[in-house]
């Protein structure tokens, strides 16, 4: 079972790392749009979850582990309360929020390609999967909070992109035997750090061909 | 098997009131979006069925009750109907509409906790899902009337937390051995009359701490 | 297995003619939305699969179709690049779209219905996750675009009821033991033709009773 590459206390903990984070930035957008204290828990749920659980439901691991491992379900409740008393706190560390989403990104796109793999699916299935984990939790809590999700838009930095570079070394060491607890490492640590230059460069994707052309001036 | 406290015909008699009367809040919300007949089936369907359809697909019981029970898809259609030649008389029974809704976040939290056990899930698990099975319907219905769940929002009166005292009432009762008919029903009872109470004296929930001095004058 | 009643190369080709017609119209949204080139293909990947992924999770068919067959992932990217690179042609070729769409609601809702029964759904169950995948991928479509589904809108013509009927006479032939090629090609043609009707004569379904008679004139 390569999902248990790192000893399980170790794997354990990088999850709950992870799933806090997301639900730093979940529980901050849900500030932001003033929901109420109950609307912040469900928002930071959703967005450290959702992606995991889709992987879950799609590779049939039911149930999904975000209902198994309480520690998963406590975490983001965590993140609630801290978001709930200090967020003006929260929010002028926005820096180091995007430091660790970008960490909960690497880990999250790694550990689901694993586990897709460990499930049976194929290797582009698994990294598509890897790549559904660490976004997927971003855009559902975008669409509840009744906004384009920021994976989608044009004008954000890039996002996909690391994850998509480290679902796909992982899927690659698999390939050739090659996955051990450092090459997950190398993943791990490739796409936080593409997501930390993408951020500080302000990488951006393409837009379609002719609308690059045509649009940005007339903006 | 707990879910079968109730004999199978008063459990199932009443899902179908549940089921009726979230049908008959998106069948509402449909007309006011100004959608047509099918819009107004589809939003009444996703109401009704959408809590206990994430449920199920959670704890792995498929196909879904929703797919299995013809009752189950039927009941929606007939809201359908009611709502699309009658819907100014059901919005001017607001009130009733409101007190069914009560009753149904009431039933389906205490039945989608109870269920959820049954699949072998933890009490915590539970009774979290029973109250997806309970607001989850309402969720998929804003959503896909792209509008903010009123879930989420901070100036509607309490939504979850009666939903909550439910769930967890029911899960206390299944750790203490004390899940009986009699106790399911006050459960449900609790849930009902919390709402109520929610409703008439409108409770609300608080926004995050500094938010709530700085934003609510400035509005 | 009725799924078989084609020869595989025939079903697959179909299904594949089926997905690369949806990933266009969900790419051409992205475009017209202005999202990014990622954006654009996780739009032609969520309308082209969404629907299957979604009847396949229900059904219990996991790991869903969408993840196990590499040409149902590949399909979605060529339409991305195709219509990032020409989607001012691609645009202009819109009743040309319209009819490949029309072709992917008729093949989508059978095969669906197929699929379901082969499952072991119940009839009506069938019918309705047929019409699931047919228009499931376009809900999601515009629910990630913050859009509303022009599934539920009454300012466009009749989608779902030609996927309906499509889906019903498949229902019919399966109850009456006369499902063949056939009659399967038939029901798509039906679905497809009826599709082609509704938009060359902007065939649209009522709204709400009263609506109709006190909206209309005043907007």
């Amino acid at each position: 079972m390569y999902e248990e590459l790192f000893s399980p206390t170790v794997q354990h903990t990088l999850d709950l790392i992870g799933i806090f984070v997301f639900a730093i930035s979940g529980a901050l957008l849900a500030v932001r749009k003033n929901f109420d204290v109950f609307g912040i828990a469900v928002l930071a749920e959703v967005t450290a979850l959702g992606g995991g659980l889709f992987r879950d439901l799609v590779i049939g691991a039911v149930p999904p582990a975000a209902f198994t491992d309480l520690g998963y379900f406590v975490t983001p409740l965590l993140a609630t309360v801290l978001v709930f008393f200090l967020h003006p706190h929260v929010e002028r560390l926005q820096t180091g929020v995007n430091i660790f989403d970008a960490a909960g990104l690497g880990l999250f796109c790694v550990a689901g390609t694993t586990k897709a793999y460990d499930y049976g699916l194929g290797l582009t299935a698994s990294a598509c999967l890897g790549l559904t984990t660490a976004v997927g939790g971003g855009v559902l809590r975008d669409v509840l909070a009744n906004e384009v999700p920021s994976l989608l838009r044009w004008d954000r930095d890039l996002y996909a992109v690391p994850a998509i570079v480290g679902a796909t070394m992982v899927a690659l060491c698999i390939r050739y035997e090659a996955l051990t607890p450092f090459t997950s490492a190398l993943a791990v640590v490739t796409a936080f750090v593409l997501r930390l230059l993408a951020l500080r460069f302000h990488w951006r994707a393409p837009r379609a061909w002719n609308r690059r052309s045509t649009v940005v001036e007339g903006e």
